[in-house]
């Protein structure tokens, strides 16, 4: 049956992710009846194409949820924290992009294909998880309902647009830069909020986001926590190596895992072949895997480089590549709206 | 006692390793009485300066190893294969930086910090390791010694310089290209001899050297087999996924390595820091780790993000970094050649 109308709020409009939301529901199939554009004082005036028009970006306040039936939030942490309750007491219902609400038990952490009968649970507000845990959860999905899985090893190849549209402008500078033998500019990588900044042109850094106590960073921890709360099993045991490395867009990920039974690997590969939201791109005697380069502007979650340990039966190696902005952040946020305006019109 | 004066050719001398090897000539310790640059017929007649002199490069032919002590090779395993029986007729002991006879029962395989005791078993050839390998057992000699370990799972971070001069020219005119908005070359990365060519400017691509039957590339395979045959231990078990990252010079690793009993974190950071060879570089909290852009031009092996794993009380996360063309090649030969120098003149 047809969806009814809905009016969609999205707040952080002009960032990174924002843009690439807007982008999504022009080509999705949310009937949209208002669309409002959000953002801090700053952005506002600003104005924004969205299916041929021109709208102008207002200042977010409580009363801009007013009437709000869906509202997609991607502007920092603090910024969620401040409008989600009036959001929600309004009457939206709340996707959030940040961290501020993941682990709490209150609100479901959601990827479609993964746990998107979460989506009824919810009490207002719904969180999207951390880019590099989604694209990893994708991937391991129908793994996990075919052999189980105690133990996943994961090492991140993060693009620099997970840090905003300044840190993108900060690898073109530095690289610019750097290939003129300049030094370029050295302010947000790699944590804005951080006194030391390091150049990430032509570089590694093995720290995306803070620190925490333990010595892992803030974005290992997510992938840890969120990998476990996604699939609902405390009991899996997941370690992560985030590290930044100078692309744009498409993170890569390193994934070991430690499968419950032996396994074949033809099965792995037609399983994840047949995976939702995955496409497998696996044939190194042809120079065929994926690569960030390759699946930017895709919304899809792309596995190649599928082995078996040389040693450990049960241990499989998988290369994982997803646009970080897309189903990393925008593509998976509206695709829980979408869920979200089907279920409503059941 | 002071040793004695040595004939040293250098096969390979206008490469991006023999250079280095030039430069870690006239900084270390080998007295050398006379050297020979050596290289193909193409690059014969080129002029390098050594020690504030110039010398010429000559074809490198059969005879030209007529006297030498020591015989370096970096020009590539045909090269090799080719030459080194002639040098090792005529005297000479090669140090070969190439794929060729790694594997070879006959061949010691070194990394001094690790196994420098068996260079006094050579037969006329050493092996210089996989410059992947070299920073890899480095970094985890100190914890074999004191606690044993029996699983590695290794994703690297590799820098072009490991294909070649060539291959950084290919980077450079590739990013400059893609900041200007035009296609650059694609000649070379992944895999020179290979047919499709992929940017690496702004990408990661998850080969370097060719695939082997088992879906593994050649590269992955040589942290394999070199990590056993350099501990000399058959029951190590490694699993790498080696991925190209677009960094000049210096490859980083992410070392995940299961210890044979559980362990104080205190005392691996300690141990770690003693290790020769090694600098710990550990503190996340004030954004201290090892980044390719500081270890360029550094002959050490370094080491950071030391973690235990949150679930494995054996298992342990390190971030390894090392210039690939230093230690990862010319330094690790040019050491290698001091020992046989020492042990020659005792």
């Amino acid at each position: 049956m047809p969806s009814r109308e809905v009016t969609v709020a999205v707040l952080g409009a002009t960032g990174a992710v924002g843009e690439q939301i807007l982008r999504n529901l022009e080509e999705r199939s949310i009937p949209i009846k208002e669309l409002r554009l959000l953002a801090s004082a700053r952005s506002a005036g600003k104005k924004v194409r969205f299916k041929g028009e021109e709208v102008e970006v207002q200042e977010a306040t409580p009363e801009s949820f007013e009437g709000v039936d869906i509202a997609l939030f991607s502007a920092g942490g603090g910024v969620s924290e401040k409008f989600a309750p009036e959001a929600v007491k309004r009457g939206a219902v709340v996707v959030d992009n940040t961290n501020a609400f993941r682990m709490d038990p209150e609100v479901p952490l959601v990827v479609p294909e993964v746990n998107g009968d979460q989506i009824r649970h919810h009490k207002g507000i719904i969180a999207n998880p951390n880019c590099s845990t989604i694209q990893m959860v994708v991937a391991l999905k129908p793994l996990f309902d075919r052999f189980g899985f105690d133990r996943v090893i994961v090492s991140t190849y993060q693009a620099v647009s997970g840090s905003g549209a300044q840190a993108m402008e900060e690898l073109t500078e530095q690289s610019r830069a750097a290939l003129e033998g300049r030094q370029g500019p050295r302010e947000i990588m790699p944590v804005g909020k951080l006194s030391k900044h390091y150049p990430i042109a032509f570089n590694t850094i093995p720290q995306c986001d803070v620190a925490q106590d333990n010595g892992y960073t803030l974005e290992e921890m997510k992938m840890i926590r969120e990998t476990k709360k996604i699939f609902d099993d405390e009991s899996i045991g997941v370690t992560a190596t985030c590290v930044r490395v100078p692309v744009f867009r498409g993170h890569s990920e390193s994934v070991y895992v430690e499968l419950k039974e032996e396994f074949d690997l033809a099965e792995v590969r037609q399983i994840l072949k047949e995976g939702e939201g995955i496409i497998l791109q696996d044939d190194i005697a042809n120079q065929e895997y994926p690569m960030p380069l390759d699946t930017s502007g895709r919304d899809e979650v792309f596995v190649g480089r599928v082995r078996k340990d040389t040693v450990n039966s049960r241990g499989l190696n998988l290369w994982v590549v997803s646009d970080n902005l897309l189903k990393g952040a925008a593509t998976n946020a509206v695709q829980i709206a979408e869920k979200l305006v089907s279920q409503d019109s059941q």
